[in-house]
């Protein structure tokens, strides 16, 4: 199992509708991706760090999860709306030790 | 649910005893501190950042991270072990959207 994880901040304002469209878009999106488990999308709560959302999913080994990373509806979505309207990220990605 | 992690690279050579002692301590020490749940050791496995391991663990509310926070095995081990041993680490902190 790989779970990987995104923490970022939006260039939208805090509570705007575009914040919501970003964030109700990726989940509907990403979480359709065939090989994508557990997927959730999170509010980043932590004063120890500039980041305000999270994404967070598992897959079952690396290959499903290349098969993730290369999906057109993967790939258009960066294009399209992460590189876009995404401040700063940062992906932290776990096995179980 | 407040789900408390924390990414981080050791001082210690990878594959080293002194490693593995700093990781089964952690989970058995951490672990055991009362509100912890859903505690996960993680190796760090994705090539865009620094950080070699994770913590994971899950808390109902704020309280109970608190009481976390503050429970003397957490403020020991943070103490003895974390701030000798750890190089670099980065807290993220998530609930549920």
């Amino acid at each position: 199992m790989i779970r990987h994880t995104v923490a970022f901040r939006l260039k939208h304002a805090p509570g705007s509708a575009e914040e919501k469209a970003f964030l109700d878009d990726g989940q509907r999106i990403l979480a359709a991706i065939p090989g994508v488990e557990r997927f959730e999308a999170l509010r980043q709560v932590s004063a120890k760090n500039g980041f305000a959302f999270g994404f967070s999913m598992e897959f079952a080994d690396q290959a499903t999860y290349d098969g993730y990373d290369g999906h057109p509806d993967h790939v258009a979505f960066v294009r399209d709306r992460w590189l876009k309207e995404v401040e700063d990220f940062l992906e932290i990605d776990y096995a179980i030790l």
